[in-house]
């Protein structure tokens, strides 16, 4: 006979177990009308499924051993930094004057919490420095070089900023200073802002965004990528979503915390919504961009009005996707 | 007999001038839990009442005078700043460092567009330079020493920072920075951030907020100010608002905007609305603060959890009334 500790220990496990819900991960590597099948080579584009696959596991991995949301979050948007293919951390498009300037932001809907950082110029993954700020100072957005002091001090690896730069953003802003050619000439101008949205076993929802932001800004430009309810928002009774695309539009129309909004307040569905804020909202306003998210009851939710959108999802136990162009999925 | 495109005329007048409706204005000038009767001497509240009228005055010239919404936001926004009773312009906090840096932004309703700045440190009157940023960029929020030069490249005037030194402030910081005292004791501790939302004649509502931030802020700290959503939002279809307060939490709670959309998709009125964001949401996470605005009928409404906040309206054709501790009003 088992002590009755034991037992009622078990039938604490099971419940814990069969309450648990299955955890999921939604990511874009950004949006932009660049984005058609034939500007990239097979090779490309298998780069970019790769890429996108590497995240998800990274994240799959964090979530099957119960790694909080918002540190998943935080896990899986540094593997983006890390590859040169998004305008995030590497590979980050430049300022005028040809720097990398790295604005990152990250929301736990648990608590909303919420950390973000603008124009740091010298931490590796500007989405640490973020997580930093919400988890190690009462701010939610630092910014500028002391802004990468603060998230050294932490513990942030802070690297040479020649480390961001990649040799096409050089040689276009090379071109654009030497008026060779306009901006909108530019072909290589898409979006590659990166986010990521999970969903913890817990039902915990956390999001984050980390962008090297617009090709060429100037005068400090911020755009909405480190901002709590434009770029980024995160709450469980409501959602979780990150954006990409024109970042002023996304701030004017405070877009990450309309859409939790409209769901919660409309009782709008998230799927709903979203193509409420891309095809009608922003394309009414002649602006471009995606966003990506969860909402309270697990559904994943994406919409964007652009050619294009980075994106791939994974809930526990079924198979990555991952997509690149619009109307690609089965 | 009079010619048929006289009487024609007169009748657009006269339809015009019946359609029209009243102006309307409101400010703050912060809230703080240091506001209580027995702080101030009988002319340092006269000063307040005065400061609060004559900036009111000036709004009503200009509305009178068929200024537009947004242009009279600015106009009124310069006169607290311009006055060292307030934290914004001259006389705003300082940073650990013993500097002025300087927040602001506003928001035009009637289009949704909107102007921001963080940590200028030359421009005068800082509201100007989030107005010139909404008329002169493609961009929502400029930042640091470049959004100074964009704004003065663009006819903000630009001071010696010495000028927003006001001696009680330097002290201040010499104290906190000698370890003579903690933050927390020091008591002139109010926040004094200003703000103003206006609707004029054409039903067009604009908000506006001017701030130097949180005192002996570090590490490029951005509060809620110039954040659009968070501190500052205005939309015709709802309301216009401006916030005042610990700024991380009205950013976390997308404060400004959740009031619109709690008036837009709740349906609730402005001030139940904003009673419920700040004496609810916000006393419910120990953050203080308050808020000011007009809604789309016209009606004003305010809120705010602590001792005190400087506060005027007036409406046209109406005394203007000011105030500055709870439970003040006839």
């Amino acid at each position: 006979m088992k002590h009755p500790l034991f037992i009622l220990g078990c039938l604490v496990l099971i419940s814990a177990k069969l309450c648990a819900q299955s955890y999921a991960i939604i990511i874009h590597g950004g949006a932009g009308n660049g984005l058609v099948p034939s500007n990239y080579s097979e090779e490309q584009k298998a780069g970019f499924h790769s890429a996108l696959n590497r995240a998800l596991m990274v994240g799959d991995s964090a979530l099957a051993a119960e790694t909080p949301a918002v540190e998943v979050v935080s896990l899986v948007i540094q593997i983006l930094e890390n590859d040169s293919l998004f305008n995030a951390g590497r590979g980050a498009v430049l300022t005028y004057e040809g720097k990398a300037s790295l604005d990152a932001s990250i929301m736990d809907g648990s608590n909303l919490e919420a950390g973000a950082v603008a124009g740091l110029s010298c931490i590796k993954n500007p989405i640490t420095a973020a997580l930093t700020v919400m988890k190690n100072s009462p701010h939610v957005l630092l910014s500028g070089p002391d802004a990468d002091q603060f998230a050294q001090m932490h513990g942030s690896e802070c690297v040479d900023p020649d480390y961001f730069l990649i040799q096409s953003h050089v040689n276009t802003i090379i071109k654009i200073r030497d008026r060779q050619r306009k901006l909108d000439s530019i072909k290589d101008h898409k979006m590659g802002t990166v986010g990521c949205v999970v969903r913890d076993r817990a039902g915990n929802i956390a999001a984050g965004t980390s962008t090297g932001g617009m090709m060429a800004k100037r005068y400090g430009r911020i755009g909405d990528s480190p901002i709590i309810g434009a770029g980024t928002y995160a709450n469980n009774a409501s959602l979780g979503v990150s954006c990409t695309g024109h970042g002023e539009f996304f701030i004017r129309n405070v877009i990450a915390y309309q859409l939790s909004a409209r769901y919660l307040y409309l009782k709008e569905g998230s799927q709903v919504a979203a193509d409420y804020m891309i095809h009608d909202l922003l394309s009414g306003q002649n602006a471009f961009g995606g966003l990506i998210g969860i909402d309270a009851e697990g559904k994943f939710f994406y919409s964007f009005n652009t050619k294009g959108m980075l994106r791939g999802f994974k809930r526990e136990g079924q198979a990555a996707e991952t997509y690149i162009f619009a109307l690609e999925e089965k």
